[in-house]
């Protein structure tokens, strides 16, 4: 059985007791989280955030750079003025570089030629350093000029061993 | 107050209940979703996805062409074999297209030769009908040679007025 098979029935739960359909459309709490996609991360609960309180951007790693449209939709039609970016310990990201995974990739489809030169022109955005990774896309945020002025950039750590979280920038 | 300043005290109290420290970085039940960043969409209690079991890539949209290098990833590295893409009702993404967001950018930020520059280049994903997004974010996928053979790919609404997800593709 396919995992998406149960959505519906874990879905018809939620359905009943829910009483959020009033919740307009921009953030109340005018913030754009930028977090990864990591099982083991669940911002609404670990950072207390509530149905309609913010927006919520993941990709692998939680990338400013990859988030970057995203937050300009999030600014300038829906108001946010603040943005976190949280990277958290035992990423995936931490795990690799670009050359491995192009060649593991290549490797695997070996024969393909479209995928080898599909997979040399994206940058999987790995990093070696966790909170040198936070410095730095902090840092891309407050030097993009697409940011609206003012806005108010923080970088943290999260612990999934502990569940805690660190603001390191 | 900036609100990032609540995480902190916000997060002590997930920490003071937390027993997960020990879970694997895959995700267990090997599926990546894909959803919108919008506030009203919270996927671990509107799905019943448990920490540990699943990966969420968000963005503006939910779009899956950006998610690509996430979803790579998470096939490649971390053995998921199912994607799931969820776009919502009332999705900021059906309010405007590329031409109205680079103006207004371009209106608000008038002067600066970069930003216009920068705004041109930038496909924002927005997009005129919900079904059809999904339909097409899911052909999308199952057409792209960097995901796995067999992938599992599903497309799904979710209306923010019920709280009810429906499959579409």
């Amino acid at each position: 059985m396919s995992y998406h098979q149960s959505f519906t029935s874990l879905n018809h739960n939620y359905v009943a007791s829910f009483d959020k359909g009033h919740l307009p459309l921009p953030p109340s709490k005018h913030v754009a989280v930028v977090t990864c996609m990591d099982a083991r991360v669940e911002p609404a609960s670990q950072l207390g955030i509530n149905l309609g309180e913010a927006h919520v951007i993941r990709n692998a790693g939680g990338r400013a750079k990859e988030a970057l449209r995203s937050i300009v939709i999030s600014q300038r039609l829906l108001g946010t003025r603040e943005v976190a970016v949280f990277h958290h310990t035992d990423c995936g990201m931490l795990t690799f570089n670009n050359e491995d995974i192009r060649k593991q990739i290549k490797s695997e489809e070996s024969g393909k030629a479209e995928v080898a030169s599909l997979v040399d022109h994206i940058d999987f955005l790995p990093f070696p350093d966790l909170e040198q990774s936070v410095k730095d896309d902090v840092e891309f945020l407050k030097e993009n000029p697409l940011l609206l002025e003012g806005t108010v950039i923080t970088g943290w750590t999260y612990d999934v061993k502990t569940g805690k979280v660190k603001q390191i920038a």
